[in-house]
């Protein structure tokens, strides 16, 4: 119930329990959805994540928090579900600079297919996804082009859609610099201490410190002016340390 | 390899076992791609239609055919992934008056989403669905305008997309009535006696005969002038045989 006595309206949000998507969550929350969380297990390597959504979802106390588990086989090819290595100690402008192998073929468009099943089961017209086209260009399905023909698709596929219930995607972040979205969180008193975005993480699920994630949440956080609560690991090279012990 | 020593194309083919799918197959394969079949399994009443498609995609020599699970939590709301009954013995007015409950939200999306994933993974440019709108049009999911909606999604959700490798959503039978679909498909050499079309087949996978997908082929093979190598139950009413056994 919202104040006044209204029912508040469901949205379902799609939440991999990194910053952007906890953002994504708490400007939700701040427009008083009622929320309706929902994260994939996907076999990527980073599985800590998952625990880092359930964290996010309890902190924000959604009224429900769902995990799909995906058929890992029809999204391989990726660095974050095969063996391949993940990127290491790249810059920005070589971050930026092509898709990396971290793309996961169609992931975005899997997961708000299932997000509208979902808000069609529920009965929502809103979902929220915390893509983000500007600091992390390299993904083709984070561009605002991908979301408004998501949206376009959703209102022709959905019973609501045709009986003139308007389904509605919500990208909130899709253009703002990690710095901004950083600032909007903080203000939105969201904990980031309980996020995690670190796609090859150590042992106890420690951040690396190094992989483009990483390198681009200490970024953000440096331009924002906000204290990065995360502890990242000490390595320098792409896991050189590991190497050591293995010889 | 094509006639002439080209190497065939291959296309990602959804594959349900029914009788559409099995006609979109054959016209995949007469437009020589090498055939990548795509099935789901999200918990469907159904489900003797997986062992249709195996044999479907046995009988045109597939070169792959994956069976992805969906979890069915999320479709749900369905009569054809729940307890809710099939309706029986429907007229054709009746069947094409409303959304059935038989719809399964957004599940061509998801379908197609899965598809879309399968296609990059293997270097595909082309996937073929075999819905129709003339004869079942209750379904806003198997409609012209969504199909080149997701066309549209899938160039803009790639990396192929991204990179100029044009994806293309083929639906050969979306304007096409029931009787030509068999006509179309009866000329290509299908054989329609390894299909199943029935949503709520009776003991030994037996055809009811009565539910809206049973009436359509009915119809079908009767206006198509062709022989309906189905063998349908003798039902009459809705699960009147079962009640009668329960008392």
């Amino acid at each position: 119930m919202r104040e006044g006595g209204s029912v508040a309206k469901k949205a379902i949000v799609l939440l991999s329990g990194g910053l952007d998507s906890a953002t994504c969550m708490a400007i939700a929350k701040s427009e008083h959805f009622e929320l309706h969380a929902l994260s994939f297990d996907y076999g990527q390597r980073h599985d800590v994540e998952l625990a880092a959504a359930k964290r996010v979802a309890r902190f924000f106390s959604a009224a429900q928090h769902r995990v799909i588990r995906i058929d890992s086989a029809a999204v391989a090819g990726s660095s974050l579900t095969s063996s391949k290595p993940v990127p290491k100690n790249r810059s920005m402008r070589r971050i930026a600079a092509r898709i990396p192998s971290t793309y996961v073929p169609a992931r975005n468009t899997i997961f708000l297919s299932y997000a509208l099943a979902c808000a069609e089961v529920a009965g929502a017209g809103d979902i929220f996804i915390g893509v983000n086209a500007l600091d992390y260009s390299g993904y083709p399905d984070c561009r605002p082009e991908f979301i408004a023909a998501f949206e376009r698709l959703a209102n022709l596929a959905t019973k609501a859609g045709v009986e003139g219930r308007r389904m509605t995607i919500h990208a909130p972040l899709v253009n703002l610099t990690k710095a901004q979205i950083i600032r909007r969180g903080a203000a939105l008193g969201v904990d980031y201490s309980i996020t995690h975005s670190c796609y090859d993480p150590l042992a106890g699920g420690v951040a690396c410190g190094v992989c483009d994630s990483c390198v681009l949440r200490k970024k953000g956080f440096r331009e924002a002016g906000v204290e990065d609560p995360t502890t990242y690991g000490n390595q320098r090279g792409p896991r050189k340390d590991r190497k050591w012990f293995a010889l």
